[in-house]
């Protein structure tokens, strides 16, 4: 089940960045591939921010240091159905035999390779099945297989994640196409998800990090599920400079690009969220500080009582006020909240507004995809962030979930 | 549903409190009590807790003034079924309005009654029912109504929550009875419920404090079913002197003996949670501060998917790590953390434990009661906190609540 998720649309090749996917049989499901590699160009920048939690995945740990040891990263190498986590140190181990396998069949040193795992916790990594599978992945490399890659790195996702977008920039054409995987234990802080965007602009080192901590705020750092973190989370934008355009984070055309997929991306996420029927977007305005209205829109998105209000399609507002209420922020004025359903004043100041009907907030409540907007009054920040609701499959298939 | 709650055991009589309960029309069903008087003796002295939710009702406005403007609390009028929450000055007013009326009938200030109120938020209250249902009230006082009144507050409850229990102090007994009621909502910093706990010895207004502030941390809050917190809740503690034995906060057997009314107090609203099928205590242990073991106790209870594991009898490891790994706290190894479940280990120093197999954690997880043993083994300070599962019916419960 998902809410308004379509299939990806046409994904435009990255010059300077090849694809492969196969089943090596990780997963049991023979029809399903669990194995992807993806070749970059000698020239390509690589930025990438990973999960904050403390518990984090074997091949997290391995990839951050390769990334610190290296100027150039050549491959990545995804394994979806096995997370590698809670692995110890022969997790390590596997995970940085997998990047000698690549290693030694490309001429590589094995810290141009980066692991990604995604799948169950606790298991080790069937190594024979992936070192045996990479001579066919790199046979198979095509800058043509970006859905099919979309494919191989899902685990409980729904449909495949992509999006891909162009525009010119000075008569050339730049290309952004990106992929992801995730469906739960949707966080911010990159513990979330795996997402690789490419692009074939060519943007240098420190300005491609300016471009991804920039758009990475308000798309994967501004969705939730159900407030739990991941351990093996990751996201990586590329740029190949295959277009042969020069652009930085201060192009405005190109940051806009950008910024639409990722944030179409992390949407797709929360449109797939475990067990969601709804997708809802809350906006926080006229807070104190951006903090402010970042903790109090997660506040009403982590609220049981919310979320189950928004799956039952019942206007409760006193539940939000609640939410507000006791969220941990900086200054609050319960007496000036003003609180809308899309366009349907609730609340005013504090109190229901004269106007308002069950009617009307039923009305929208009905609807898929619901606006919940908190007007604080106060100051002049504002946030915005995307959430589900909470429902009975999200119970089921996070108590199934092994079984 | 219920995991392990019985009917209160007999309730002894507090010397110098009264109760009278009865239906007065605030809620539909006719065969259910909604309002309750307390008549306090004047001697009698009473500490106050409420709750922290910014977003407070009108009765929480009332009750603190009144405290704080008069010496002696005569009488608490506590109505179930409407929380008087949302409902701006008409609702502040409807509340004093509730006071005057007792007042009226009793010949004392309106300061000196505390109204509370818990039910459904956003509508007024019905005033003319409350006040004409006052005189039978007052009529029907009784040092034997404890339990009627337990059945007289509950909303959502499944069973009346109430403990008694006595001890002999220098060949004195000493009584201590106490009446609760919540099921959902239920979260620390008292934005959780109503309780209500007298007792016969004598304690200065100062000890008293001191009394309450000290248990209601190792009971009320330490305890959550899903982090939400309610707008109206409060925690009274009374002593009436009725006994003639002086005491204070450094008895050591009536401290005990008040810790244990208010933790089985606190446990019986979490073993009636909303839709809860698991009894939950976690333990932190060997933490770096009170505050760490406490952040990372509750981070592990709020986690949905740590509670749907639960629910699902499924010894998930893992999460319960993702969970630590994600806790906002000072002091975190992870290759240093032990997790029991009852005990079995799970995991030793952040890995599978050797001898740990999937058979013997399930056999805990069968259980109804369950023990979550966190070994942070970094410091000397502890934590306990008691909360439920995610079910099916949380969902239900909370989505279906005003259909």
């Amino acid at each position: 089940m998902s809410v308004g998720l379509s299939a990806p649309g046409i994904l435009h090749p990255i010059k300077g960045i090849k694809l492969a996917s196969c089943h090596s049989g990780i997963k049991k499901d023979a029809t399903v591939d669990d194995l992807v590699l993806m070749e970059l160009d000698e020239k390509s920048a690589v930025a990438a921010v990973f999960t904050t939690n403390k518990f984090c995945a074997a091949p997290v740990t391995v990839a951050k240091s390769h990334l610190e040891s290296v100027e150039t990263i050549r491959y990545l190498l995804i394994n979806s159905g096995n997370a590698n986590a809670g692995t110890g140190n022969e997790g390590i181990l596997n995970s940085v035999k997998t990047c000698i396998a690549v290693a030694e069949k490309t001429g590589l040193s094995e810290c141009s390779i980066l692991p990604f795992s995604t799948g169950v916790i606790g298991a080790q990594l069937p190594l024979e099945k992936i070192t045996s599978a990479i001579p066919g992945l790199l046979s198979n490399l095509s800058e043509t297989n970006w859905m099919a890659a979309a494919r191989g790195i899902m685990t409980t996702d729904t449909l495949p994640k992509a999006v891909s977008k162009q525009l010119k920039i000075n008569k050339k054409t730049v290309t952004i196409t990106g992929i992801c995987k995730g469906s739960g234990m949707i966080k911010p802080d990159m513990a979330t998800m795996l997402a690789y965007v490419a692009t074939d602009a060519q943007i240098d080192q420190e300005e491609l990090d300016n471009c991804l901590n920039r758009v990475v705020n308000t798309s994967f750092n501004s969705i939730t599920v159900d407030g739990d973190t991941s351990t093996n989370d990751a996201c990586l934008l590329i740029a190949t400079g295959g277009s042969g355009q020069v652009v930085d984070s201060k192009n405005v055309e190109f940051m806009s690009m950008l910024n639409e997929v990722f944030s179409q991306l992390a949407k797709s996420i929360i449109r797939d969220g475990e067990g969601a029927t709804k997708f809802i977007e809350i906006q926080v305005e006229q807070a104190a500080t951006v903090d402010d209205a970042r903790e109090l829109a997660y506040t009403i998105a982590h609220s049981p009582l919310v979320k189950t209000a928004l799956f039952a399609s019942d206007a409760n507002w006193g539940r939000i006020l609640a939410a507000i209420g006791r969220a941990d922020i900086s200054e609050l004025d319960i007496d000036r909240v003003d609180l809308y359903l899309d366009e349907v004043c609730l609340v005013e100041k504090g109190l229901p507004h004269k106007d308002y009907t069950e009617q009307k907030g039923s009305a929208v409540m009905q609807q898929q995809d619901i606006l919940i907007k908190v007007n604080l009054n106060i100051g002049e920040q504002s946030a915005t962030i995307w959430t589900t609701d909470l429902s009975y499959d999200y119970v089921k298939i996070n108590a199934e979930y092994r079984s």
